[in-house]
């Protein structure tokens, strides 16, 4: 509380309206600097004393909130390109579920403030337990990166808005730099492979900075989305976590009851809600899954639901005929996705909260850093 | 299709108006014959070949839908009771990342039909990967049953109405007597403990009968859930799964947009949505969690949230004070609590369902089972 205080005072809001205007615009250049501060000419340079990710069997993340989200997203890197088994869990019911921590298991926290109460009390548990405790934080002095064996600054600089927005895509980044330097260390990325993603996270922070450009038509599209009550957000795969950040960002700040699906669980159940009244914004780039997803968004459209299609040139050229609206992002790396999709999800939870007239930096209930139960 | 066609015309509705009423209804007489198929007087006893729980280093579950939230609850078993880890997945997002499965692994699949598209499609990714291959189906014939080493089946009988409703107690107690048999076999319960369980296990079809007499407390809190057009579900722990389970039901049936959380992820977002047009739902017996939940409940109902608390007596007394209603459940062994607690959610849906006139047995979008992607 004191802490963040201090840094209202301090950073102001650089010609922006809010706080969480400009924490979204600088996104391309705070991820700039955490890419410099990572990546070294030998690779991925870790602060000491690193970790030697060919000695862990399994890795446990656990977190609250939006950094929840970022470690979901994070499992489909650390599986898909490191072959590393990942399990995530919500930390308030990891720390009550006390559950059994096999040798071989690194932990990893992630919390913007290092202090979200639940979140600390969960790397306590696995004090002991497991092999190495890592944490991913922005406030480097916390009691989480103090408590770890490795904390890992995410480089975002002070955050104010009460809707995280710059922590989470450097967050996510911080997690793929940490997924690449596993997979190199395990053998599944030779040099040049290893090399060549290196090279795609370079080209990150220009893709966010073209990304940052739809904010006109997201605009328009949030002054429609402000008349909806209930809103669904569909992804698969890499991209599913990415919905529920985009169903809590839309949640927190303008109060619309937006809610995340697998696209794939849509047909056992929620699809019972879908008509005229409910938006469906889907997040689907033109990557190997995308057919499934048309396949699913078509579903909704046979039900009169109106789709929101938030993908690239491609993704829009194929399946954007008859869909009610489309975002078109610039086409990236697969891997890099969930942290270009951010902006989409961030830029009209933020118009709809401005159409909908809502205290956009500091919503209704909600504290910046949870630190109670 | 054909299938359940044909049990359609043979299974008539035993008096009730609808199917799902005589499905719920029927859930003590089912819970008994399924105690009476596993339960022999050595203890838990399964079909050929068995499984040894203590040559297993961890469990993969993977399923859709409901039968998920059947898997989600079965973590806190097979991990708190019988210390053994277990992960859980939708099928949809499971099949397609394809994830590292270790040795040691043993993959269970759930299914209602035993032949939901996605978690067969799962069940063949695990094939020369996993150990072993388990299922919890209700068809016996089934291609997930008959594509298993160990096929578990659940006695639930024909389940006609589309939102299932008894076929999800009987996986759960089919999963809880596994989780049990794990527990003996890898010596976290010893003859006497393990017989105490067995015990609290034959009184579930008891406890089950006397929770079908909140029916009339269910039909009258739901002509006021009927009024409203998004509702929450809390829960913590064991719970925690149950509350994805009761907005699941209500989605499905009364097309109302329920949405379940954590309790503690509450504050992390979703609390801003609170305000006295949005029931909460809380699902809290008088457990080692309850003041937590009672905590969070209270932080709900400072900010004009209108709190429907599903409990016992002893939590009645303790915590019901100022509560807008209160659903009481007969005291249960906490163990057994997400099994007894899926009556109140089902009566809720049933009855909320039938004050806004939808089509109960049949509702709009839905399918019995999903045999495509």
């Amino acid at each position: 509380e004191q802490r963040i205080r201090t840094e209202t005072a301090q950073v102001d809001k650089g010609g922006h309206r809010h706080f969480m205007a400009k924490e979204i615009a600088e996104q391309p250049a705070r991820l700039t600097d955490l890419l410099g501060a990572y990546m070294g000419k030998d690779g991925v340079e870790l602060p000491a004393p690193g970790i030697d990710f060919a000695a862990i069997e399994r890795l446990t993340m656990v977190a609250c909130g939006t950094a929840f989200y970022a470690c979901l997203t994070a499992k489909y890197w650390f599986e898909q390109i490191a072959g590393l088994p990942v399990e995530v869990d919500v930390a308030s019911e990891f720390r009550y579920r006390e559950p059994p921590i096999g040798a071989g298991t690194a932990a990893l926290f992630v919390s913007q403030s290092g202090e979200t109460a639940d979140t600390l009390a969960a790397l306590r548990y696995c004090r002991g337990k497991a092999d190495r405790i890592l944490s991913v934080v922005n406030v480097a002095e916390s009691s989480i990166a103090r408590e770890s064996d490795l904390a890992l600054p995410i480089h975002a600089g002070p955050e104010i808005g009460v809707a995280s927005t710059k922590a989470f895509s450097c967050q996510l980044t911080v997690l793929l730099l940490l997924a690449l330097d596993a997979a190199r260390a395990r053998g599944r990325l030779d040099d040049a492979a290893f090399a060549a993603r290196l090279d795609e996270l370079r080209t990150l922070p220009g893709l966010m900075n073209q990304a940052l450009g739809i904010d006109d038509a997201a605009h328009a599209i949030s002054a429609r989305l402000a008349e909806a009550r209930d809103i669904l957000f569909l992804g698969r795969g890499r991209m599913y976590p990415l919905a529920h950040e985009g169903a809590l960002k839309l949640k927190e700040i303008s109060y619309i009851h937006a809610e995340a699906y697998a696209s794939g669980e849509l047909k056992h159940g929620p699809i019972a809600l879908i008509d005229k009244s409910v938006p469906v914004i889907v997040m689907a780039p033109r990557d190997e899954l995308f057919d499934k997803s048309v396949s699913n968004m078509q579903e909704v459209m046979a039900r009169g639901g109106k789709v929101v299609l938030i993908t690239d040139a491609a993704g829009a050229d194929e399946a954007g005929d008859g869909v009610w609206q489309v975002l078109r992002l610039p086409a990236c790396p697969p891997a890099l996705a969930p942290i270009l999709y951010a902006v989409p999800a961030q830029l009209l939870a933020y118009h709809t909260a401005l159409a909908k007239g809502t205290d956009v930096d500091q919503p209704r209930n909600l504290a910046k850093s949870v630190t109670v139960e």
